[in-house]
C-alpha cells in the first residue's frame, strides 16, 4: 500500500505491507490526514520513531476483527494511544499515560500517512453526517487544546493569554473561544492571527504586546525557550502556565520566579476525542481557513516542505 | 544597636540605628533568630539585598505605635511580608504576593539579626505560653512547609516523596508527617534523616533510593538542578512536582517530560503563620533535634560559617 515512512529519512513508498487487524481492532481506509509539528520533530529524531508517520486522520472502517460489525462502512476518527488494558492508567481510561502504550505514528505503531491503519474499535468515534472530513481531521489537535479544560478550571473572569499562532496555538484559541473564555492570542503572523480574529478572538502581534500585562493563565504554544520566558513573566502570581509544546532549554533557565510567584506549570498533551468531536459538530469553529494546502499522499515530501513554511498552517494529505 | 548586616560583605556591628515603628507598627526586641539558606544566598548576591539580614525570629513587643496597646510585653513571631494594603493581593490577605511588598531581611526592609525590628501589628502572632522560643523560631520555615497544604490537596492515599534533607526538607517532612501524610524523605545525610525517622517519617539515603519508584507528589527541597531532574523522573504521570527552593539551571533542561506525562510543577514559597503556630503548639513535632548550634549575635560570622557546614541543620542567633 501507499505510505509515508521515516527511517533516518522521510520517504514515500507504494509497496508497504497492508496491516492486519488484531482481535478487537478495525482496519480503516484512511481518507484524509493532517501533518502536525510532532511529525516534523520525528523527522529530526524525536521519539526515535521508525515506520509510517501520522496521527491525525479521517477514514472509513473496512473490516473489524470482532463479533459486533456495526462500525463497518462508518466514517471515523480515532484516539491515537493504545494502552495495555491492564494497568491503573488504562483502567481509568487514561491509555495515553499507560507506561506500555503505543501511539499511532509516534511510538512503536505505524501511523496514518498510509492507505490503511488498524486501531482498537474502542478508540473509534463516528463522524456525524453533517461534519466533513476536512473538519473532522482536526479532532486530534482540537482534543489536545480541550485537554486544558479537563486539567484546569478556567473561571469565567479569568484572563487567558495564548502565546504562539502556529497550528496548536490557533486551534487552542478557537477551542477556548468556543467555550466563551476571555483569551488574547499573541503571535508573530498577522495572517494567522486574522483567522482567529475573524472568529471573535482578541489578537495581538508579539511586537505590539505590552509585556507588563499579566494573566491568570498563559498557554505556551511556541515550543521555544524565549516563548517560555515570555510566558513566565506574563503570568500573575499564583497563576498557571500551561505548557502545550515540548521545550528543551538550550540556555540557562531560571525557575526562581516559579517559586517566588508560586506559579503552577501544567504540562498538557493529548486530550479525549469525544468532547472535541462534540465541539466540531456544533459548527462553532471554522476550520477551513486553517487549511493551507491539500496534497495527494504521493506528494508527501512536498507536503512536508509546505509544512516547513512558517506562513502555512495545516497541510493535509489526501489518500 | 547590635546588628548583622550585608553590604557587599557580611558584617557585625554594634552601632546600627534602632528602628522607629510607623503608625500601626510594633517595635520588637528580638530574642532568638534562625539562619535560613536564603540568608546564605543573599550573602552571594540573591535579591540584591543590602541591610540587616534575617527573617526567622522570636521577640518581645516593647512599643506599639497604635491605640490598642495589648501587644506590649507579649512574646511574638511575625509574618515577614509587608504589603501596600491597597492591591488585590493585600485585600486577599496575600501580602506575600503584593507587587510593592517589602520583606523582612530579604527585600527593602531590615531584618531580625538585630536587637530590634519593626513590623505591622497585624503581622504578629502571640506565642502560646507552653511553646518555647526555640520551638517558635521555627514558625516561618514550618509555615513554608505547610504552604504546600494550602496550595495542593494531598489525598490520604497519595504517595509523597520529599527530596533533600536540609532544613527545608526536614521541616517539610515533619510538617506533613504531623498531618498523617504518607511520605518518604530522601537525602544524603544519615544523621539528618535519623531526626525525621525518630519522629516516624520513612527515610531513605539517596544512594539506596530505587529510581523506578514513582510518587503522586514529589517535593523538591534540594535547590539543585540534579535534584530537579531526579524529582521529575520520580513523579507519576499527572502527578505534582512541588518546587520549594529556587533553582537556576546551569545546564540544558529538558521540559518535554512535563508535557508528555502532564506533570504539574507547583512553585511554593512562604506560608501563613497561623496554621504553623497551631501545629507547633500541639507539640507533635520535636524541633530541638534540628538545632545544631546557638551563637550570640556578636558571633554571627562564626554562626554563618557553621551554617555552611552541611552536617549542621538549624543555626540560631541569640540576641
Amino acid at each position: 500500500m501507499k505510505a509515508v515512512i521515516f527511517d533516518k529519512k522521510l520517504q514515500y513508498t507504494d509497496s508497504y505491507k497492508k496491516p492486519v487487524p488484531k482481535e478487537g481492532e478495525a482496519l480503516i481506509r484512511v481518507t484524509l490526514a493532517g501533518i502536525c509539528n510532532t511529525d516534523k520533530e520525528i523527522t529530526k529524531g524525536y521519539m526515535g520513531f521508525k515506520g509510517i508517520l501520522g496521527h491525525e486522520f479521517t477514514g472509513i472502517v473496512e473490516e473489524v476483527n470482532f463479533s459486533d460489525k456495526t462500525f463497518i462502512g462508518k466514517r471515523v476518527v480515532g484516539e491515537i494511544n493504545l494502552g495495555c488494558g491492564e494497568c491503573i492508567w488504562c483502567k481509568k481510561d487514561l491509555e495515553r499515560h499507560c507506561p506500555n502504550r503505543t501511539t499511532l505514528g509516534i511510538l512503536s505503531k505505524d501511523g496514518c500517512f498510509a492507505e490503511y491503519i488498524t486501531l482498537p474499535i474502542k478508540n473509534l468515534i463516528e463522524i456525524p453526517e453533517h461534519v466533513s472530513d476536512k473538519e473532522a481531521v482536526f479532532t486530534e489537535p482540537l482534543a489536545a487544546g480541550l485537554e486544558i479544560l479537563e486539567q484546569l478550571h478556567i473561571e469565567p473572569m479569568s484572563k487567558v493569554m495564548i502565546l504562539g499562532d502556529g497550528k496548536l496555538g490557533l486551534v487552542t484559541a478557537l477551542a477556548l473561544n468556543a467555550f466563551g473564555i476571555n483569551i488574547l492570542l499573541v503571535g508573530k503572523h498577522q495572517n494567522k492571527l486574522n483567522i482567529a480574529k475573524k472568529q471573535g478572538v482578541k489578537t495581538c502581534l508579539l511586537n505590539d504586546f505590552d509585556k507588563n500585562m499579566q494573566f491568570d493563565v498563559v498557554i505556551e504554544a511556541t515550543g521555544s525557550i524565549t516563548g517560555f520566558e515570555t510566558s513566565l513573566t506574563s503570568v500573575k502570581p499564583k497563576g498557571v502556565l500551561v505548557l502545550k509544546s515540548t521545550i528543551a532549554s538550550s540556555k540557562e533557565l531560571n525557575l526562581a520566579p516559579v517559586v517566588i510567584n508560586e506559579i503552577t506549570i501544567l504540562g498538557s498533551r493529548c486530550g479525549r476525542f469525544d468532547p472535541a468531536m462534540r465541539l466540531i459538530s456544533t459548527g462553532r469553529i471554522n476550520f477551513f481557513d486553517m487549511i493551507s494546502g491539500i496534497f495527494p499522499i504521493e506528494n508527501a515530501i512536498e507536503a512536508f516542505e509546505a509544512n516547513n513554511n512558517s506562513e502555512n498552517i495545516k497541510i493535509l494529505l489526501e489518500v
